[in-house]
């Protein structure tokens, strides 16, 4: 089926995490109608250009042949439309050619990029951190004569990090850059699971590559960042010749067959460092967080592609007598379970979406609120809701596309129907930019314990504040005290955790970062149906109902999420592997 | 990696679930040796002939040519080796050439043989299913002719259920069965989703067919089963010709590539009546329902296995530093994270194999048991446990297949690493033989109401009674304590459902099985713990912990997910589907 631009869903959750505040105070040229323009050009070209190509780039997927990839059939000519259109540079710096709009609504349009085609969307992805990392850190040269080439969209970028010994732990990459003696380096290494590390799309490539310098001292003080393009570049701009970096080979993956991931070879590649020496890691995590917050966001795009898939089967598919209607042969959309299930779809990603925009206005503050304390506040709030937008959506985008194929039946396992495709694409998202146990790790471990739990302690308590709103209005009074009941397992569950550190703490993570995603979540269903309270539309009342069955089906379990975390780590500690196989 | 067959965890779960007393009462010729020597042989076939042509399976598939289906690469050869060594007839009666043995023993060898191939397993499966309408409901000449051919596994059998407009609705379907004057059918008519519909392993295959007869009555009362066998039988059981059927293509699936899912076309067939005219559905539901369970059964074998490869790479894989043992790079079992993921992989498998040797058991009880009320009960327990195994148990093979994609991280995503083919073989389960949503409505709308309420009343009863066990021992408290709070969670769900049908019912169908299933299921790890406290062996204390893990991160959630579940139908009610796409 065709992918539908969920427009007007969109522009409801921007408004209710605050974008039109945020663009009212820092965007004076921006304006509601503006935003919504964007949207609908945003959908159109996703629906008539992406979507089409979706299903023959899993088919027949990239290629490797002779040393080169060559992108799926559609997909180069697909990527200049969208360069040419302007869609690569929505929040760039207008001064590097971009178009500063917000984040926050740049990630509702790679959404719909996303949901549309996955294994597309991945490519202007990585050049957005490329962006990022030569924004704040390039030298002149680079902002000059790579940045603006990255903007445009004319060339692409990649992060080059994992190599097969050092994935979730950098520390051990032995990638090699030697000085060249005219202030350059020459790269020399294996990267793996490069992200469209080579593809025919565009005249040049610009790697940005994690490796050591001789004589740097051993772990992560010794990595460094930077930039190799597949082309070099000459002064004025123009292309030189090949560099001496090329792909290994692309790898046969589960999903998003379109996307290129390659093994990187790097045999003397000219280099340029990007940023100081033995900060290569600190500067790859600006590139890092970004690209977290747009992994969030696929899991959300691929699951609105699910749901939408589901639901229009569901209405298609006749079979059995409704309970309600008592129609033979009904719709399934007429049966409890199968509405359950959808309204359950929907619900959790309305919830993922509300996660996602929140920390893409965070991030917009952060960079531009007037007052120093607000930015810092912004800034703070970002970085805890990171680990929990890129971990939880992206659980939300695997277990919706599974919730998808099951609603098909017999025929979400054909893979005709196309629900099988979004099954496996999905599966990466959990995987990539940090796996979620990484994400889980960072959010105890890291941005939990801010100001001694005072960000996470400030969130619960203005969730706490809209449950009791809830509560003051009878059709919502049931998911105010269970959203109050989530606000304070959340919270007494952050507290248990910065009181027990180390094992206990690691061992938590997981459900923790569940039981945060979970409540934050239904805080945001809880705004959006404060927000279409009053209204007698279907749409608006639907927001309700999704808020409702929200807090019966996930809410409802976060006391005992909560609980259950609480369990320490010493069972686990315990346990041999060879007891576990027998 | 090689499948590895669990043979003392299945030997301990047979034992839990009380395989040892049936077998003394009712099996006189087999023993505790038997049973092992049985497990080990399956074991040692499984791995050394199943488990290797796996992957090729996947990779390369059944193929159709020329209106003909050819099995998977080696897989026509692997079928008549595991038929001729006897695992085709296990449980089957000697009378008929079977060796009589326990349906549970059974369902722990078949749990082997989908572990190791599940593509494969699905053909003697669907054998056994034909085996027990036939030995049920077969004329003198099936039964002479037809019955101990499948049962010695020389052919094989089929269900020929669904329709392109006939699926979880079976009573619109329209094959036809015209009479052929001489006290046999004619069949025409197109069903498709038929497993192993058409191969090249044997020389006959077996065909149950739902069909109507001219003038039967609309609806379910109109059905009748039919055998159609692919060759014609002679009378002295020599082979005749090809009959009047034939496969129409094979699909091309998510997963199970080596099953062939075939299109099959009747044009014309010569069939033979199995039962009674009109009764085809009450017929096929006993081969539905040994297949539900054996269903369940592929869920657990498929986590086993995929449980196996994560905890292999687990401890090959090294990466970061173990805050327990403060290795470096330390293998990743060594973090918390990892080992709680894999203790809960682990667990969950343990629960659902418990709930589906339990039904095992029952059913054999429900056969055998010297006293009727004890036969009565077995039967009532069976089938109240029957649709919980099958749809438990399949959702814990997705999740659990899930979950070891992701403890390989990157590698999980790579086709070759074999984590994936798990993934997307488990994702079938849940679909067929009546989908989870289907089993789910069985639970609330059959098996629940049965006497009013009493079969499960009397378990979450019994349930309690373990639970109070538990208390009594220090270390197993917390399990007690979740247990019993689960027990009391469940039984208040079910006299809320009983109070509410209809609407209401319908709407807490799927939430009601998965909370029985966590339940019940956590009984089971309840009675293993039980079974192996006092042991200090580290096999046997890892049962403790098993349970403790579940107790906290499954059981605690069960108050909740009852309390969720009483949320009624009127929500659901009130969204139309054009509200739900803005």
């Amino acid at each position: 089926m065709t992918f539908r631009a969920p427009v007007r869903d969109l522009l409801f959750a921007l408004k209710t995490v605050g974008h039109d505040a945020l663009i009212a105070r820092a965007f004076p040229e921006l304006d509601e109608e503006t935003v919504a323009a964007v949207l609908e050009a945003a959908g159109a070209f996703t629906t008539e250009v992406l979507a089409p190509l979706n299903r023959r780039g899993d088919l027949e997927g990239a290629r490797y042949e002779n040393g080169r990839v060559t992108a799926a059939p559609g997909f180069a000519d697909a990527y200049r439309a969208f360069a040419q259109a302007g869609w690569n540079s929505l929040s760039a710096d207008p001064e590097h050619g971009g178009q500063g709009l917000t984040k926050a609504l740049e990630l509702a349009v790679f959404e719909m990029v996303h949901a549309a085609n996955m294994a597309f969307g991945l490519c202007p992805t990585l050049t957005q951190g490329a962006i990022e990392a030569l924004t704040l850190q390039g030298t002149e040269r680079q902002k000059r004569l790579v940045l603006p080439k990255l903007v445009s969209g004319e060339w692409t970028g990649t992060m080059n990090l994992t190599e097969p010994q050092a994935g979730s732990d950098l520390a051990g990459l032995t990638t090699r850059a030697e000085p060249d003696g005219e202030g350059g380096y020459r790269l020399y290494g294996q990267k793996i699971y490069i992200t469209w590390g080579d593809h025919d799309a565009t005249d040049n490539i610009c790697h940005l590559v994690l490796a050591r310098t001789p004589d740097a001292p051993p772990g992560v003080k010794g990595i460094s960042l930077f930039l190799a393009t597949k082309r070099l570049v000459n002064d004025d701009g123009s292309l030189g010749e090949l560099n001496e970096l090329r792909p290994g080979g692309i790898e046969h993956k589960l999903g998003i067959h379109a996307s290129p991931t390659c093994v990187m070879l790097f045999e003397g590649a000219k280099a340029e460092l990007v940023g100081e020496l033995g900060k290569g890691l600190a500067h790859m995590f600006i590139m890092m967080n970004a690209a977290r917050l747009q992994v969030g966001v696929e899991g959300v795009g691929i699951a609105e592609r699910a749901f939408q898939q589901a639901l229009a089967f569901s209405q298609e598919r006749r079979q059995g007598r409704s309970v309600w209607s008592q129609d033979y042969p009904a719709a399934i959309f007429d049966h409890p379970d199968v509405r359950r299930t959808l309204l359950l779809m929907k619900a959790k990603i309305e919830a993922a979406r509300g996660i996602c925009l929140t920390t893409g206005v965070l991030s917009d503050l952060a960079r531009l609120a007037e007052d120093e304390t607000e930015r810092a506040a912004a800034q703070a709030r970002q970085e805890l809701l990171t680990p929990i937008a890129k971990a939880w959506s992206t659980d939300v985008g695997v277990e919706v596309a599974s919730m998808g194929v099951q609603v098909h039946g017999g025929m979400g396992f054909i893979e005709e129907t196309g629900a099988a495709q979004h099954y496996r694409d999905a599966r990466i998202a959990p995987i990539y930019e940090g796996t979620n146990g990484i994400q889980a790790m960072d959010l105890v471990g890291r941005k939990l314990p801010m100001a001694q739990g005072a960000v996470m302690r400030e969130l619960c308590a203005e969730i706490l504040l809209t449950a009791e709103q809830l509560t003051g209005q009878a059709e919502l009074a049931g998911v105010g005290r269970r959203l109050a009941a989530g606000a304070a397992a959340l919270q007494e569950a952050g507290d248990w955790i910065l009181a027990h550190p180390g094992a206990d703490t690691l061992a938590a993570a997981t459900p923790y970062l569940r039981l945060a995603g979970d409540v934050i979540g239904g805080w945001m269903l809880a705004r959006q149906a404060l927000a279409a309270a009053g209204s007698d539309e279907a749409w608006a009342r639907s927001k309700l109902a999704l808020a409702r069955v929200y807090a019966d089906h996930v809410l409802a379990l976060a006391p005992g999420v909560a609980e259950g975390l609480r369990s320490g780590a010493d069972d686990l500690a315990a346990v041999a592997a060879e007891a576990l196989s027998a």
